[in-house]
């Protein structure tokens, strides 16, 4: 047994096919894989890694099966699902996740591929466990994916502390050691016991807060939005193709993008923080449903159209549409007075997330300072938005400010 | 100048009027009125007092009155108010608030009696400042009185945040610095400044989580019933006066309860923490309006009604009815694209609260535990509950359990 | 099993023996009884009791239990001790222990007599223990006592962590996870393993800053060196007895104090935090032996002598000469090199404890404020002390200062 | 006025010229070089960065000129160099120093030739500060170069709190306001006020207790040692010369080593984490003196020596002599009494610390696994150690494990 020490959940004992498997080349990588990505050039501090919140999703996973009493092979399957629920991410985490997805069809939690080769084959192999059931537990698929992928798993209740010790942000701090002790598995669903309404709802909620203010930060989704950008670029001009770009790491990536020519710019302007800055950022309400429902042809016409009009290079331009809020009414399940109840429709709050979802959105077009001013008219009567729930320009300065100006 | 460390905020400054007034008797004696009553009960942690909550609130208002450059005399009764806030209370905090307003007329924000006399008109006078202005700003009243008592003053930033820290219950962490350097004023009021939709949120979220787990959990609620029964007994025979009451400390109260005959069996229990069970615990929906309505004589008179159908002593049932859920629309106010808002009406998550807040709201009724159950039967008759939403008697035992076993 | 929220250890679960040991009143008694006394008079957040203590002494015994392996009726004997170790004490902890020792013969960890009655005697009879093997191991007796009472035992890993937490000084933060997973029993007795000379230098490092900063500093000197005086008064004046006395909690004595005309006044300075001010603070070197050496009466006797050569009342010296330093060649075990080392031959800084300790020792004499400078000009010839290293007078005000001004 | 959310110390406010020094690429560049180089194979967590640290002590510098009233140019200065004091850290921080400085004659606090054009220098036009003084302000140099750089400095101050938050090693928490609000100058010297002898100590002890747990924990050794090596390859062979190595970031270095031939074999095993082992870890007493005090070509004949006898690749030995300690006797100042004494003099433990770094020196000599044994034997013999003070070969595997094995 290995203990290592982590600055969230302090000792964290690695054993059996855990262990082994933490020493693969794949999830080694995840050291070098930021796990918020751009949300640095926000909050400094933000630098942890995929690799260490792997192993507190291993922790949260290994604590949460011995409280449900959860033993031999198919416990080792959760745990061996746990340290590799994030191996399939590209660099930079969800940054360029949608871009490879248009070129290999996969998302992050799609690893199928990579258990069946090399040394975690081996390792899994080894230990008697069958790959494609490790895969479909990282899907979230069956009653033990819930655990690893769903509304109560483990990898929220993880990032969201972490997230929290990193950032400097306390909104996410909850209680994962009452989450845990609250699972139970009725008829097959996992289930938070009696009295634990609070409890799930503090995990909603807790992401409901960290989401704007962290995740979607606009200063983060800015950098985001330059960094896929130059990527697609690189995946165009380059020779580096998407399967490649997918098992890159951040160091890899950061350096291609400095050396091809057609994302020099991008990446220079990324090493020095010289961001784009928001030439508008429109509450949906103010943008046509043609806008919002775009799909990806569609917004780079639309990109180059508002180029254009502002008489700008199409470089110039960067255009942020993040997709509808999906968020399904909540069904995690609590125990209330003895019955299995859905959360969205026991909790008030949980159930006013859906709506503050939708009061979050925004649409973002980026541009270099001193052509925003332009950008932002052009994109307004390109795009066609109310300009009464439009902002258009960031005018005010403090590039670093964490304290977010507008929104 | 003197400094003082704190587990909270690490080192408070106090000088000018502050610093004097911590010195005053009125202000030692909160070194030994608990914080949160009988919240110890489930949260043993829970033992800090009113007086460095004192010293907390006072630094973040000195941090909020830098913030907003308000200096001189008005910034020192601003001072004087934070440091005096909580000398209305009576032992135990809020837990026998009601019963020293029904015989007093007085609650614990009404302390204008209180800054007349002794060694804190002296130092007032001292200072120059005006009582009565003071008592003003302590009441809420006025421009300034907001940030001493409103809906964003300091005094909840304070207390969110030092109950988390000794409950150990991680929903009060919200970021006080933030907050304070959000802080404005536009015509007159107290506002929020831009991108703060969500800061402002986390503050009644956090007192959304903070309500069920901690202030009103079962277990103290149960505790500050028998408290507060002792006590009207103890006024009832012991020639001890509501005036007299206010003025004591815990050490006083909980020794005058040991030492008077009418008293003495509940401080046993009360020392021994053998305390009554849930006969029942209701939701609104469950409880007629005549019941929910019930001025104190009616309780009292229901109370005995239940004793007597259930043929147990009156001493034996405890009939504990919550004040109907008053909160109304949120009328925090946060700038949002350059418009004063009022947080209710741009919020879905804080409008959402006032549904929320009744759906928390339990009746409960108690007993010793081996008469709970006859007691909860004749409860559900004679208070006419609807059993379909009602919980009658708690099976379970664990009487430490801060993982509630049902609500 | 119940669950107990700490705000130290997170979780901690209780069960057999120790989760009924929880219940009883010697246990529940804690709740009232200040770990740290008048340290509070300093760090206001010092409101933690020694019930909160109990239970995390517990925590961490049960945690060394499963480390090393240790099971059945033996493991639940610790479980016992470790949840009662604490029974013993006086009101205040350890500012009224010499007091009581001196009346009954017993110091807080001669807890025999308190296991063989009542609750506690019946519950240990219940789960089949013997008291006097509970009792040993309190007294730190036998190879598993070296757990409960000794060098490394779990009492002081909670203490110094618990006490930092509320206090606020980050100089206890210790790593009990790793202090725990490094036990072992080697040839009987109990070892850190190879590669922990800083887990244990650490542990004793912390004790040495924790000490001056926190529990020697000199404001909760001389209000411990009052509640000791005026204790003394009440047992010789009250017909309080030292039993009764060692059996009472906190809100007792304090009341008790209050209402004895002979304590009375002293009470009124507690309460009012009105201390007496250092008229002397010096340095073992300028110390007399016989002085450093006198026994109570003598200590008592030279109180007199400096208030008639000081012209003031009896009352208003008191002297405070702690107990030489005794701190022995550290005997904590070590694995180094595969060898089993004495820490203080292995660690050149613990070797340096021992000095370290005398360095910090300090003869104290206080008076009230008006009467210090007579007081201290009166003690320095009465004692015989050498005014070279001799501070005379606090003249400084700041009576809240955590920063010590002098030393 | 900007404002930055710190993990470690909340928010940090940045204005003037350290605002303006920020945003600078020299600055920048420091988000992409770690903290603590290969310390994160030790503890995943530790991925902070230069950036952050920066940061850190620009808000210490800032406290600590308000607290001492210094203000306008001098003041401005300071915070300059508070900013700038790492920019003349290459890749991996202390990993490469040596390195660069045997080519280059600089060591990572002789930034005069970085301030002297670009960005920088403009900046520091702007704001009319002489970019020499500011280098000599970085290199300790003057009454205010002790706050920078010195004994007390601010830079320690939050490394060892910073370094403790990412780690998860508890032992580097110091009271950082207390030791700002402590500091004064007494005759042109930095000095800790009266009662601060334990402040200082906690600040050495600190340091004395993170050293070998984290900053010489032997596998962040081992991989250092071999990043090292690799760098040097790198050098000889690639075109790369040590002045860009200097201004490189983590990412490039990374990358190049991975790209050049002769270092990629180094690069996969950092990828990979497939480190050398211990064949050799030996205490000062079992080492001749002049394999202590070896230069660096005969260091390296030495490893060729070594790998001669044991018939290995020379690639497959390191040897890794840390410098001797020369850790002088502690000048720290502390007002004790109204005297400014040095602390080494003052404080037995602080001069304890002078031994205990000997006593924690360890000559280390690594190799692959496989050839550990044999390399072991060879450099016992070859080096001619005292085999009674050697510990030969790691034979246990946990090759994660922060609790180290042996030492």
């Amino acid at each position: 047994m290995t203990t290592i020490k982590d600055s969230v959940h302090d000792h964290i004992s690695v054993e059996g096919v855990a262990a082994a498997l933490v020493d693969t080349p794949p999830v080694q990588r995840l050291r070098r894989v930021a796990q918020l990505g751009t949300v640095t050039y926000v909050y400094p501090s933000a630098n942890h890694t995929r690799f260490e919140h792997s192993l507190g999703v291993y922790h949260l996973a290994d604590r949460a099966l011995d409280h449900l009493r959860i033993e031999g092979k198919q416990a080792e399957r959760v745990r061996a699902a746990a340290v590799l629920h994030d191996i399939g991410h590209a660099p930079y985490s969800h940054n360029v996740e949608e871009l490879v997805y248009r070129y290999t069809g996969k998302y992050h939690d799609d690893v199928g591929d990579l258990l069946d080769t090399g040394p975690v084959a081996r390792t899994l192999a080894d230990h008697g466990l069958n790959p494609d059931a490790v895969a479909d537990l990282v899907a979230g698929e069956g009653q033990l994916g819930q655990l690893v992928s769903g509304e109560l798993d483990v990898d929220r209740m993880d990032y969201l502390v972490r997230d929290a010790h990193h950032t400097g942000v306390p909104y996410g701090t909850i209680d994962t050691g009452r989450l845990v002790r609250a699972l139970s598995f009725v008829d097959g669903d996992l289930v938070l016991g009696e009295g634990n309404v609070q409890t799930a709802e503090s995990l909603l909620l807790a992401r409901a807060l960290m989401n704007p203010t962290v995740y979607s930060h606009h200063v983060a989704r800015i950098a985001k939005a330059m960094l896929r950008r130059a990527t697609e670029r690189l995946l165009a001009h380059d020779g580096v193709d998407a399967a490649e770009l997918r098992r890159m790491d951040d160091y890899d990536l950061r350096v291609a993008l400095r050396e091809c020519p057609a994302t020099a710019a991008y990446a220079h302007r990324l090493d020095r923080r010289d961001l784009y800055k928001r030439a508008v950022w429109a509450e949906m309400a103010a943008v046509p449903d043609e806008v919002v429902d775009a799909d990806h042809e569609h917004r780079r016409e639309l990109e180059r159209e508002v180029a254009d009009a502002a008489n700008v290079d199409p470089d110039a331009v960067v255009l942020d549409v993040p997709d509808r809020p999906s968020m399904p009414e909540s069904t995690s399940r609590v125990l209330v007075n003895g019955e299995v109840r859905e959360l969205g429709a026991q909790s008030t709050l949980v159930s006013a997330l859906r709506t503050a979802q939708r009061d979050q959105w925004r649409l973002g077009v980026y541009a270099p300072a001193e052509s925003a001013g332009r950008v932002g008219d052009a994109a307004v009567r390109t795009l066609g938005l109310d300009t009464d729930d439009t902002r258009v320009r960031d005018v005010r300065p403090g590039i670093h400010a964490t304290l977010d100006e507008f929104q």
